[in-house]
């Protein structure tokens, strides 16, 4: 417990790896209690049979301090015999099967967290209660909420011929985002499900003094939450306490393929196209001290912008942007 | 390769150890790819999510040498980091749940063949298909079929109150088996879905030369295949090239619970008692040395009886077990 701790009732829209390290830094400078972390599950898929949440998994590993903070998914000090196994069967599966796949990667003590969830949805569970299990089962005190307790799947559609298939061909996010390493051109990302899924979360946003969205992907971990039903709507009639923190950083994602993908889709790839995508929404946005040039044109949308050091190389960074964050919102406040 | 080696139609009926033992045996003595192997699936389950099938992983692993010996299943340098970590989830489901199921042990190893099975399965292959891979991936030559591609279930039903239950009560043959270490009285055990089931194997039984009923457990090893539509049937038909090989020595299961079965469901565990059991499908029992007393019992049941030393503590043994069964069945022939 840390004396100067804020308690304030924060909630954080989250993808993967952006949003946990910087959830991480806020769990230093405020209550873990206090903090309502919504995440993006569009992304959720079915491997083996067993069902598989890689955002909740990368938010819940990383706040547990069990996260492999080199690779910046799965659990350290892994191991990998499960997956090794799997070549036999990758050699005798036919032609036209997709069985054994082996471009997404089940360390073996990770795989007990996809056993629980895939038991407990067979036991007609939702998932914001195996959430909140699980996330006990790793004794955080974050409220950790999936989106949605509904069926909701990001589908990308390619937007030329590429080794993944042809034009217009749609696939899972994981296979564009793993197996095909986010190399392949996109034309279009959707979300099935959307329109109908209940949103989870929409009271503690309500009830929320700071809500930040988190350096994820604006189109396909942010996108999904903003493309429930109410929502944006939502966010809207609470924008004055909606806190932003641009993923892009010198016109690159820090991680991931949102630069390619916001061209590809006609944004503009900069902390500038993040401003334009979040304005509705968020009356401010952290921008990196790299992009300090692009303050005025930013805050020319009705923004306010906080210009600090985004890029989160330790929990210490993560905690200084988390605490420039909180008192951006409060500022913005009073 | 074995210059004496037989190259005989030879079909197996099979459980679990006992008849993976034999088959190790067998394959000593007979060209692997004459041999059929018609195994067990009754025991099958669902756990986390993953379709197993138990018997057929064993004789497969068996035959394989990939089996861990001591233990008689599962695979050999097995690790348990998934099991492990199960136990975090153990303690935060709810009361009413069976999620995270740590009473049956899934080596790491051994779950790349669940992954494979289940989805193979998702794909619609059948169980026959998907067995016919499993064995190609290690390498074995002989023909293993599940006993049916469509669902059966082996239920088994307490005697009495215990830790499982009450009286009456209905339990999967696996947690009968492994949760409650067959410790239990049981009253009645069924097959569901065997009478619409249709058997795999039916034309091997009929072209067969040999016909061998594996030293597996009478009721729920060798009972579901009886149970199948038609087989015991066929087998009446080739009873003259039925041998069969007695799980029972000394009145003993030599693994597992036949004995203790056999007597609860007012069968008498013994190799007579086994002998009446098969005397209208099989033409020749096999015993062990230690059980020659009962020849003549045997005999007067219509059976020929072969006594020699069923306890396969190692392959040799397995091996000439094997070539006794071949040689009787032959001999009954001609």
């Amino acid at each position: 417990m840390n004396a100067k701790k804020n308690s304030l009732p924060i909630v954080v829209l989250a993808g993967g790896v952006g949003a946990a390290r910087f959830l991480r830094g806020l769990a230093l400078v405020n209550e873990p209690r206090a903090t309502t972390v919504i995440v993006n599950t569009g992304d959720d898929t079915t491997l083996h049979g067993l069902n598989i949440s890689p955002d909740i998994d990368t938010v819940i590993y990383t706040l547990a301090n069990a996260i492999d903070a080199q690779r910046g998914w799965g659990l350290s000090e892994e191991s990998w015999r499960a997956m090794e196994s799997l070549n036999k069967y990758v050699k005798v599966r036919p032609e036209n099967s997709n069985a054994a796949p082996d471009w997404f990667n089940l360390g073996d003590k990770d795989l007990a967290t996809h056993f629980y969830r895939t038991a407990r949805r067979a036991e007609g569970a939702t998932a914001s209660q195996i959430t909140t299990e699980i996330a006990r089962a790793w004794d955080l005190e974050q409220q950790i909420l999936p989106m949605t307790d509904d069926d909701v799947t990001t589908v990308v559609e390619l937007a030329e011929d590429c080794i993944a298939g042809k034009a217009g061909d749609a696939i899972g996010f994981q296979e564009y985002f793993v197996k095909y390493e986010h190399g392949v051109a996109v034309r279009a990302v959707t979300f099935n499900g959307a329109e109908t899924a209940r949103p989870n979360g929409l009271k503690q946003l309500k009830d929320a003094e700071v809500i930040v969205i988190a350096p994820s992907n604006p189109i396909v971990s942010i996108g999904p939450i903003r493309a429930l039903h109410s929502v944006d709507e939502t966010l809207q009639g609470i924008r004055n306490r909606v806190v932003a923190i641009s993923p892009i950083v010198g016109g690159r994602a820090i991680k991931g393929p949102a630069d390619r993908m916001l061209n590809e889709l006609g944004y503009e790839s900069s902390a500038l196209g993040v401003a334009k995508m979040y304005s509705p929404i968020a009356s401010t946005l952290i921008i990196d001290s790299a992009d300090a040039h692009l303050r005025e044109d930013i805050q020319a949308l009705g923004l306010r912008c906080v210009v600090t050091d985004t890029m989160m190389v330790d929990s210490s960074v993560s905690a200084a942007l988390a605490k420039t964050t909180i008192d951006a919102a409060i500022g913005q406040n009073q």
